[in-house]
């Protein structure tokens, strides 16, 4: 058996995230057995009978017993109660992860709920997901070609983290490293701020009086830029409350650089300000060549 | 010969939009002859070998002589210049309109040039277009089902706006008529601010130590809402200036709105902070559902 090989699997949460990473691991060969917590019975029993798990289990601690690759995959507000819960029923060599979008806050939680234990805890953040929640759309390629990225602490195991790193590459994805504080300030700058923004400008926009006529004539310019404005709410609202200093800390670089540019137009300085879009849209241009 | 009948349309500026709208008529059968001016020869011949115009000009004046629909459709710098050139060389009854994506300051700029003819102005904004420029990526169908904009002076003709109307629905348009400053106010709102913001965003993070890092993980949150951020430095200069008081308004509506949601996240108010995010989420998903 390969360091890479799960003999059990405990998947907390049976939603899209995890679903698609047990039916990732099946795929391949690399799971002899997956134990299935959710909290709600229903979802457990729908696991079972998609066949992604192979025991339904109606406590966490139950679930995670001689498991030896522990994947946390529940909404955010419920992350602590759940590594409390699976705290004094984890095996020694345990690997426990989660997929929380935020990470310093996570490690905060796991550092109070897991105390002696959390060496065993490496936390990761898929960089993948649908427009659909719910393990009937679980798919077995959704982390494949994807970035996952890994925040160790100073207290995670390093035999762990390069086991998680082993695991996550068998399913195709691309691995990266990175503090927790530093994944916290790359997704408030890529992801946190620009929905924050999308939602400033839809919800500016539908407080005017002429709001719906401007509505009506918005054409694929805003189409795009807004997308991501029709995100789920309670997701958003844990999202920006979880990564609240950094993503403030980002919303004031941008206002800077906002700053800058109003006052070119206000100056009717045309130069400065093709300069200064001018940079973005070469940054830009250069982001599609490479990730686009 | 019917009101929509051109007998004879004077294309300045044979370049993508002009092109298109020349196409257009010609499929439907709508048009006798079409003379071009363009600045550049090498344009005004390739305009001519692909059959779009069917007499090179080079000069306005010749080009709108005996011209009953003149369509102005060069770069927003070029206006004033165009206007004044053609004043004295149009004929009575005709028709003249531009293409730009700013109004008020095109019927400040025909104010000035046009004089005693300004009545004969009907500024016009199709909402269409393409990501690449010229002339040889003109295509008849680029105004089918796309909105365009009328916006017809205190001074504009009436038979000369309803005669605007009537071409462009022949067209396929959907015809809407505001006023000048409407017309600024909404594409400040949907189009000119989402660009300014976008340009913003990502010159801000190209400007941070760690910038490249952060963009190297970006997905597709990021590459929806920055795509506009790409667009062409010198169009997007020159829109941002032509309608600066507009877009500025536009700013500080926005600005208003994300100080909303920064204070709900500094309050750890999630109960606020959920109500904004989920009136900025109905409003685009409604939107999505009548214009997606």
């Amino acid at each position: 058996v390969s360091a890479v090989h799960v003999k059990r699997l405990a998947l907390i949460g049976c939603g899209l995230m995890g679903g698609s990473f047990a039916l990732a691991l099946r795929e391949k060969g690399l799971v002899d057995h997956i134990s299935g917590y959710s909290a709600s019975a229903a979802t457990r029993a729908k696991a079972l009978s998609l066949g992604i798990i192979d025991t339904a289990c109606d406590s966490v601690a139950q679930a995670v017993e001689g498991a030896d690759v522990v994947l946390l995959a529940v909404p955010v507000a419920a992350t602590p109660d759940c590594l409390s819960a699976m705290r004094d029923a984890l095996s020694d060599d345990a690997l426990v992860m989660d997929v929380g979008s935020t990470k310093s806050d996570v490690v905060e939680a796991a550092t109070q709920a897991l105390g002696d234990r959390l060496p065993c805890f490496v936390p990761a953040h898929p960089i993948a997901g649908k427009e659909v929640a719910g393990i009937e759309h679980a798919e077995t390629n959704l982390y494949q070609d994807r970035w996952l990225i890994l925040t160790p602490t100073e207290a995670t195991r390093g035999d762990l983290t390069q086991r998680a790193q082993t695991l996550w590459q068998a399913l195709g994805s691309r691995v990266m490293q990175l503090t927790p504080q530093a994944h916290d300030a790359a997704f408030a700058a890529v992801s946190h701020l620009p929905h924050l923004m999308a939602f400033a400008l839809v919800q500016s926009i539908a407080e005017q009086a002429q709001g719906d006529l401007y509505l009506s004539i918005a054409g694929p310019g805003f189409k795009d830029f807004s997308r991501i404005a029709a995100s789920d709410p309670k997701v958003w609202r844990d999202i920006l409350l979880a990564n609240r200093e950094q993503v403030l800390l980002q919303s004031q670089h941008m206002r800077a650089s906002l700053d800058k540019l109003e006052a070119a137009m206000r100056a009717d300085d045309a130069t400065t300000l093709e300069k200064l879009i001018t940079s973005a849209s070469h940054t830009r241009s250069a982001w599609q060549a490479s990730n686009g």
